[in-house]
């Protein structure tokens, strides 16, 4: 009989997410039911997030003990028992950490079968995506702009600043070691670099944005956001995209000074978003950014770790920034 | 010979605003060249904001010391060296704290001629027309919103309440005493209110507003916005009209917890913004404003001291919260 291995979230953490959060447990293969199918994984996503589903609700339920660790996953289907899907097909899903599961056909978005695979989770997925909406839709980017840019070696960092270069936008990155700022700038075009490592944030932005910011893509929020929100030109758009620097904690931290003060006096706008708000303009979202890739406008940096057991690892070595592009794990 | 009497800014306050931060000079009549407009003062509005002024640039210069304090005038004009003013004329002007200014009559917003005055300061001027522009093009609130209004019982929230309620919102403002309160309700037409000194402020919202809330319109900022924060719905709308909670005081306070995680939790927008950012839509504003007044839609609530003198402490007294609807001083 085929074991279905799973990460079960044994305790949720008072700080740092640490291994011994989880335990692996060999379940039964799941049996697929009327208008389902039965999936393996094949590469599953390593977010920032996951880790703030375990603090509390968020726009999904909180994780508990005692339940499957959430993440997603591009899967392909073994057996199928919905005419919507044949095996062989790929899909991507919340699948949770585990090698196997039986998800309703309805829960499913089919994926084309193209290589590498990996380009559904990174470029053509959620962090690609985001990055996409979150300069475009919501920051409303314009050539000219100086756009700064956190975790900027990130999952969505590295493919939101590139798309802000093609957008013709001037693209200051935040990152957190030499090698990632040298990365930004040597190979991904960045026209400036901050180590916040090196302190003086302050004055490093002062420098690299002497004309100020018009957009800042914020995925750290806390001391960083605070800095770079005194910065702001009238009239700029904060994206607020994520907040990695509450996640790995336990306790909600202040907020920045400023809000809502500054907002007021430079009119600023300061926009929440995920990908899936934008939905509908999935398709031609991905179809600009098959064609920036192509054009090599965007280059796709992918961090992927092997094998299933790796996947607690993944994610700590994530939330303490270790990985450069998109992480993820290779299940089968 | 006349005399022009101005309130001098002696010294900046580190804490609360005191009568002895001002000092009367009697300064010479002002004599107005080739483009210029001689006027006296009639009503000067008095604003929260201008304590803000004392503490650096904002929108505006930074005030300093031995500067005439600044504020906004209704005034009529005595002597005209431009041809698009006449005496007897009237015009709203950054006036500063004096009884006669000569200012280039390109700084100069003619208004019509209409009674009572006082309106043209209060519901066809700053205060309403912020109220206006708040709602409508900023939180875009819509029939059946739930709409919070800090502050509501003051210059700008009384008619934010009222033009909420036109709209369609179910409308709860929060004030600070219970004859504000009972006046919300009892006159104005608001749907709930909060007493926000007898404390719980996140129960008694939770209470008042028990599907969430989809519009904040923010006149305080501060651990109000904290809690409101906190209990808005999926894509709510915050407007950022002011900070009035951090104004009378030397030092920033720490930003609401919550910023920016729940934004991206909700997506929520939060959006500062000044009522010359709508300087284009100002006549149309000004239309509907009337027709809702003159169908008795609005209640128009001044609260007007008289005198010269009495400037100093009704700014003070503005900032104690002790006004109910727009605060003004008659001049002459």
């Amino acid at each position: 009989m085929t074991i279905n291995r799973q990460f079960i979230i044994e305790r949720i953490p008072s700080g740092p997410l640490t291994a011994d959060c989880f335990r692996i447990e060999h379940a039964e293969m799941p049996v697929p039911q009327e208008g389902e199918v039965l999936l393996k994984a094949r590469y599953m996503s390593i977010d920032a997030a996951s880790r703030a589903w375990m603090q509390g609700a968020t726009y999904r339920d909180a994780l508990g003990t005692e339940s499957i660790m959430a993440g997603r996953a591009v899967a392909e289907v073994v057996e199928s028992r919905h005419p919507d899907f044949q095996p062989g097909d790929l899909a991507f899903a919340e699948f949770g950490w585990q090698e196997y599961a039986a998800l309703p056909a309805t829960a499913l978005r089919k994926q084309p079968n193209q290589q590498p695979l990996s380009h559904l989770l990174s470029v053509y997925g959620v962090s690609g995506l985001t990055a996409y909406f979150g300069l475009l839709e919501v920051a409303q980017a314009k050539a000219g702009d100086t756009v700064v840019i956190s975790a900027a070696a990130g999952s969505v960092g590295h493919f939101a600043g590139q798309i802000a270069r093609l957008l013709g936008c001037r693209v200051v990155g935040i990152a957190g070691s030499k090698a990632k700022c040298d990365w930004l700038t040597g190979e991904l075009g960045f026209d400036a670099v901050i180590n916040y490592k090196t302190g003086g944030l302050a004055e490093q932005l002062k420098t690299a944005c002497p004309d100020g910011i018009d957009v800042y893509f914020d995925n750290v929020g806390g001391a960083t956001l605070e800095v770079v929100l005194a910065q702001m030109n009238l009239h700029g758009r904060i994206a607020c995209c994520g907040a990695v620097s509450s996640y790995d904690s336990g306790q909600p931290e202040h907020g920045p000074r400023g809000v809502p003060f500054l907002l007021v006096v430079n009119r600023l706008i300061m926009r929440g978003f995920i990908v899936s708000d934008f939905f509908a303009q999935m398709d031609q979202a991905q179809a600009q950014l098959h064609a920036w890739v192509e054009q090599g406008g965007i280059k796709v940096a992918e961090d992927i770790l092997d094998g299933f057991e790796s996947l607690p690892a993944a994610l700590i070595g994530l939330l303490n920034g270790e990985n450069r592009g998109k992480r993820m794990v290779k299940i089968a």
